[in-house]
């Protein structure tokens, strides 16, 4: 049955981990349209795993189904968990990894994944991707219904991210994530950002938000709405986080 | 629809960003075989997109659609186009990634991408890749013309290649790109090279070029005509480029 | 045809190498399902090839082709071959990538591909992976038998790996492979592993082999019976290699 089915994980891209559940995916559904979202998360990083999720899944077809594993606490009490929301599937580790998919979605249904019948016949105590998420994801694919996975989960771990701190006049945030550009990306959203607004980095000013990359000259600093809606702190072809470090507190001053 | 569509970037693989691409390209186009090139494209290196996207394209089936995007211009004037040549099609900036393919094709027509109808509903001024180029690319799979995105672009923005400089009996070339083994690239095409040469790196002579890296002991230099049809540089199982670095001057010295 | 042909190379992920051997692939077979197992296979090292390989094809289905490419002799006399192992094909140079498969399976035939019919036009003397061994795979993949390559090869390539040394009481075995995580696996299968036994790196007691990562405290070191089913030196949420390097000795001591 064909049906697209993506991987985020801290697995790196140089060991058979992540061959190796794409096999098991097959194995169960020949038809599996397989994509890697990313699989060089940092080692550990569930809040990163998180927000690179939150950031992806939305621009997939409806019915996708979303492994995500960043799972220090793999083999432990942690639950493997699958969830349904508003027509999209998840399946990974309970430790917040999907919260904030969880928070923003409205139809929602989250099983731990208990049933063997829809694991590896040996389930290691080190590597859950290959023996219990990518099969549940592969049969979810087939037309399993997550509630025949396990039982109902009603309070899923979640993470909580920082909020922007506003004031009349006045918001601050902070850096959550650095990509791969060297871009900042805050936590404060576009729709906080009025016009006329100056941006602060610590003391220094990058005036108003500009509209593109281009608005400055090469290798200067600009503040920009980003892509997936959030104030970012940028450098015309060149890296914000080489010129500033990450550690910053970002004020946004308005008339 | 089922046709190839191929992603050439310098988005790296840590982010989100390829993977959004993917996904918006299979909702427009659930059949699409998606494959990657590569997203280890130099940051803003618009020259080694190039030369990579001319190295590949060629060995995929026709109809095929490449999508670029090394885009240090995006969101500013610099134009969004689509290119139809001998059978192949490309999506991307309008800044030379695609000039080495305009040269070569006989039967070709580019077109500025401004159709809105072929974007999506919102258009950042970051993310040209999600926004404009795959769907553009889904679109053009799903069979959409490509005169149907916007008008012809009469004189799209070239990049120029230092060309080799030939005398009488010598040949003298540049290094144009340096791959993950540490060869050296040349731009001295092999039918440049006549049989009785003698290849000279700056005034050490590496003799004639060589059949295969084992015609030289492991670890020694050695000049051969590489898997693109340029003279490369390169050392049997180990780097040249950790040997010579990579501004050199070579040159082949024919009877 | 619907086949799995799976790619393992040292290519890196920057250059169009692996690019192009998948536009070759889908020019042969259209419908082929290409799946990275890695291209990050450190340079010229067949034996991290051959472990990385012998770790990851037992999990696809029958039919699957596997194509692999660590070739330090390409070019050379080395010759190219296929094999079909109980089910399974590999495809790729004879230099013992493929030995562990070899020596496992029960029911097996190697060729040497020389037959140019299934071959790239022109074959160049560095790029095997483009003009032999992805085309090969491909026709294997659209049904063509192993047979019709070349003729068969009766003593191909193996490898020698390190075994543990077992004594009364005692194993002893050592470090093979090293993951992106910084697990150190060693040579010592699970079954070789009694209950009650304790570990020493060195001089350095783990205890018993743990049950989970979770075992002992973030930080700490542990030895666990990993996913492949060889025992692993790990630290809980952190590198063992960071913690010990990889020159180790590891010796079980049973009572």
């Amino acid at each position: 049955m064909k049906r697209v089915i993506t991987l985020c994980t801290d697995f790196g891209i140089a060991d058979h981990y992540a061959g190796v559940m794409k096999g098991v995916i097959l194995g169960i559904n020949p038809d599996a349209v397989i994509i890697d979202i990313t699989h060089s998360i940092p080692k550990f990083d569930v809040l990163t795993g998180a927000l690179t999720l939150s950031s992806s899944y939305d621009y997939y077809p409806e019915g996708t189904i979303h492994i995500a594993v960043v799972d220090p606490g793999v083999g432990s009490e942690r639950k493997p968990i699958a969830m349904e929301a508003d027509g999209s599937y998840f399946v990974g580790p309970d430790n917040g990894l999907f919260s904030m998919i969880f928070r923003r979605s409205s139809n929602k249904r989250i099983t731990e994944i208990t049933n063997t019948d829809y694991m590896m016949n040996h389930v290691s105590r080190t590597f859950h991707g290959r023996d219990i998420f990518s099969p549940a994801a592969a049969h979810i694919s087939m037309g399993v219904n997550i509630n025949e996975l396990g039982d109902e989960v009603s309070s899923p771990v979640t993470l909580e991210l920082p909020e922007p701190v506003v004031l009349p006049g006045r918001v601050t945030g902070e850096i959550i994530h650095l990509d791969s550009f060297g871009n900042l990306v805050t936590n404060v959203p576009s729709k906080m950002v009025k016009s006329g607004s100056e941006v602060f980095v610590g003391e220094l000013s990058l005036g108003a938000p500009k509209s593109s990359y281009g608005s400055v000259k090469r290798g200067e600093l600009l503040c920009i709405v980003g892509s997936s809606g959030y104030l970012e702190i940028s450098v015309n072809q060149g890296s914000a986080y080489e010129a500033l470090g990450r550690e910053l507190q970002v004020t946004i001053v308005m008339d």
